[in-house]
């Protein structure tokens, strides 16, 4: 389980010029076949970013990957929390190497420990089929949103030390065509500030990491009042179309449900000519801390 | 990947008294700790159902967990095809067992290839936190509608035989208000016609099993003119609410996207009372084959 604390900070200062970059996030190292490890990437959280975890473990999957298949689904779960002043290391399994699909099982762990289980698709090019896409809702342009965080949810604040190279723009809820059914919804514009090299499996590596950016704050709009403590749980992902992640993306996310302690929350990614780009889902940890009871130590989060 | 096949029917007959049971499909046989055999499911299909391998995964797992924790989510991905006349093995790995979440990983395997692998986490039952849910769209109730899979695309139909002991009940497309930014839609109401077991979790896999029906389906409706080989390729659940699968259901359905041979779809399960009770998403292959090309053959299947 990655962290997005809202009870518990766990800030540090770090400097600026030490802020996580994605080239180095997504630069892993080869131990042998199968075998990666990532570097030690500054941040201003204790905890691992979930995104991170993600995009590191489809980095691994994908080196294990040839060209012409390209990655169109992951699945994956945050089972314990990393320390992230120290390397993670990726474990791929070949589940399946078909003529049209490559299936990888990836493993991340750190001290003995997983942090994070990933299963990964990947589909030969040339496949054909029906064409269809939703369309995007009315939302204004991202150059007409100024960017402003101070009143986002703590967490989100948390992050933003760590989020620095990326541009986010949540549109303001009065700003958008709203869905008559859905409890809780939040429209983001965002991209990544410095040009991305013109690499395919780039663009979809960085989309792995900034997606698990302000998605589960779609499920706490309507309760900005209490009190949660927040965990990502699990990250699945399609990639429908290509897209540029130092582009225009429009991240329209809705938590259709909360209960029991957890909440699901759902975003649609558009590119800024309204094609569907890609989906995300993640089921949120979204607990409500019994009065006097004590955050739970680091080591036994959960 | 589990087949539903359009293009190759693969059917046959099967007597009526050997329709596949629910009670038969969730029932499996403990081999050793961790490790459960499922029984051979009579069936008109060569290829095992999807739902069953996805729900015998999760009964699985399941048994390696104790009552005291629910599963509230399953990722999967079809890996192999089943031959129905033959049983399969489920292979369970303990990957966490925390104080408030344990994760499960399944291997689902016969004659010594990976049909399906899972991941599954169970939640304790006693978290609290904020509480809303998407409300249920406009739609007239189960009694209405005539149930008639005539008008289905051939791979329904090729189901129909093995789906005697459910009621399904297609909505007709006039009868529903519309998302107008949806590409392609259904509305399905279904339930199980035989009364089932006073037992949470039995009603969980039993949706499992459900869940893979009809729902690839709804990626289809704008395109029922063109011919396109079908298969499941993932299948992700997260449940929310208690329900029973022997009452009433409305399975949601939506396809956000079809591009490059693969389809995305969501449904969102509400019960008659307007509850989200449960969320799946499956992608799948909907290829159209080249003129000529000939179906792949059995176990090259994708």
């Amino acid at each position: 389980m990655t962290d997005t604390p809202n009870t518990r900070p766990g800030l540090r200062d770090v400097p600026t010029e030490r802020r996580p970059r994605i080239t180095d996030v997504l630069d892993l190292e080869r131990i042998d076949s199968g075998i990666y490890r990532g570097q030690v990437i500054p941040s201003a959280l204790k905890r691992t970013f979930g995104g991170q975890v993600a995009a590191q473990s489809l980095v691994a999957a994908t080196r294990t990957v040839g060209p012409e298949y390209r990655v169109h689904s992951l699945h994956g779960y945050f089972v314990g929390p990393g320390d992230s002043d120290r390397p993670a290391v990726y474990l791929v399994d070949e589940v399946r190497n078909g003529r049209s699909f490559r299936v990888r099982s990836v493993r991340a762990v750190q001290d003995g420990r997983t942090l994070f289980i990933m299963q990964a698709s990947f589909h030969v090019r040339d496949d054909h089929g029906p064409e269809h896409s939703n369309t995007m809702r009315d939302v204004p342009g991202p150059e007409s949103i100024v960017p402003d965080l101070s009143d986002s949810r703590p967490s989100t604040k948390a992050f933003a030390k760590d989020w620095e190279d990326w541009d986010i723009r949540i549109v303001p809820p009065d700003q958008y065509e709203h869905d008559p059914h859905a409890a809780s919804q939040q429209v983001v514009w965002f991209r990544s500030k410095l040009p991305l090299p013109d690499d395919e499996t780039f663009h979809i590596c960085t989309l792995a990491y900034m997606s698990d950016m302000t998605l589960l704050g779609s499920a706490t709009v309507p309760h900005r009042d209490q009190k949660v403590q927040e965990a990502s749980l699990d990250h699945a992902m399609w990639f429908m179309r290509p897209f540029r992640a130092d582009e225009w993306l429009l991240y329209d996310q809705t938590s259709p449900s909360a209960h029991g302690g957890r909440a699901l929350t759902t975003g649609r990614i558009f590119n800024q000519h309204g094609d569907l780009v890609a989906s995300v889902t993640q089921e949120g940890l979204t607990r409500i801390l019994a009065e006097g009871r004590q955050p739970i130590p680091l080591k036994e989060q959960k």
